[in-house]
């Protein structure tokens, strides 16, 4: 691992770190990702890895993450790489890497499961609860995450941190309304949108066939003309005196109780997977 | 209403409400809220409110939320009111209220439930995460929430909001882990202490009964002493390949196993308990 000092602002690679940060999920667009545990997610994860940058006097922090030598590796002052990075508390360590190349084939878990279980994401707009959701949507073994619209980039920083590392991981795709119904649809996959009362109680709703869960934006739930068009909906039962929870918290309790109705059906055991996955 | 106009940064109710913001949750202290939204929540569930900031040409937001004459009402320069709030993106309402006086008659639901459903929590940082278990907390209908020593006050602002009104609500109590396990033991609550793996999975551990889940910390889960004195352990199962999920998801999945249960016992519709709570 050869490392290349870096002084100036206008460094090219500096100013695209600073511009993926700031603008993450452009389409022709790298990730920016911040911190040495995320680095070693996101090389655990074989993500390819365009360009490490570190703080001068932090290049211990780069040991071990057996960074091969054709990574540019660039080293800065520690103020530089700081005005580059999004966060309060920057880290001393941080990567440009290029987002893995998700298809609909990935998605619908061809090769992993029969009976999809996918999660679509109607305009979640706060980067932290997307995050969570990847987190619960990769431990909870769904197959994807369909974002329509109006959803928070995956790349985001503060997606990034709160997915734990699993945004390198689990298959998530931007689409249209039309697409994603009509893609769904086509490999058989029903379609259910979370309703905050009203609909059948979600552990009376078989989710143990194909099935997609369609979770509403935080201020409005999922918009009425698009909860008509899906397949059926769904709720979550709340007894207490509101009936309302965080979209990442409903999102994982739906998640929570379709692996728990699969697992009463196939009367497997309630472990992993298997590392195959 | 009348309304006093206040110029000066050194005036006393905006030092309090400065500090009240920036320390939350000190014993003595007035809890510091920002928003009218929260403020209409403080006012439904009639805490006493010490004092409203407004930002001068803001004052039709005061109209409707019922402030009685004797509330204290302070108009400031918006800039002004800006430089106590401790959000990025300040609202032009701010208030000091008294916090709640919760009691552990109250967390143990003597009125309300024979069979208490409690979240023992050792050691939440996040007040985001703390927020948004407060929040699932009351959704799902549980009788409180014990903060052991290294939990985040539930006053922070960042909990306050996520918690959407809940931590107005809901009894939070602090209490160290002698008195916790003590007082829990002696009103005949079952204490389980979550952990990733190795445990009964939830759906198998009934939780029909008075029982108390006590989440661990966002980095460590629960600490292994602590565990160990414990009545028995719980797992959330994860089949995928990552087995770790958001503190607060943790909890609110498992406050939802539990009303699962509960209304599988009992056979009760699944809607709210009723307006009496």
């Amino acid at each position: 691992m050869s490392i290349r000092i870096v002084q100036s602002k206008q460094n090219a690679r500096l100013k695209e770190l600073r511009r993926a940060l700031a603008s993450p999920g452009r389409s022709d667009g790298l990730a920016g990702i911040e911190g040495p545990n995320l680095l070693a997610e996101a090389l655990r994860a074989k993500l390819r890895i365009r360009c490490v940058f570190v703080a001068q006097g932090s290049e211990r922090l780069l040991d071990g993450l057996g960074l091969t030598s054709d990574v540019e590796v660039l080293a800065t002052p520690r103020d530089l790489l700081d005005s580059a990075l999004a966060t309060e508390t920057p880290q001393p360590v941080a990567a440009l890497v290029a987002p893995p190349d998700w298809t609909w084939a990935h998605l619908l878990g061809a090769v992993k499961s029969a009976t999809p279980l996918i999660l679509v994401l109607a305009g979640i707009q706060d980067p932290g609860n997307l995050g969570t959701i990847l987190r619960s949507a990769e431990a909870f073994g769904a197959d994807g995450v369909l974002c329509l619209s109006g959803t928070v980039s995956e790349w985001n920083p503060k997606a990034v941190r709160a997915s734990a590392g699993s945004v390198f991981r689990i298959p998530v795709l931007h689409a249209n309304e039309v697409e994603t119904l009509a893609g769904l649809r086509e490999a058989g996959v029903r379609i259910l949108a979370t309703t905050v009362q009203g609909a059948e109680p979600a552990d009376q709703v078989n989710l143990s066939d194909a099935v997609a869960l369609m979770i509403g934006n935080e201020g409005n739930g999922v918009p009425v003309d698009l909860a008509a068009k899906a397949d059926g909906a769904i709720t979550i039962p709340c007894p207490g005196p509101v009936e309302s929870l965080n979209a990442a918290v409903a999102a994982s309790v739906l998640l929570y109780e379709a692996t728990r109705q699969r697992a009463a059906k196939t009367g497997e055991p309630r472990g992993r997977r298997g590392a195959t996955r």
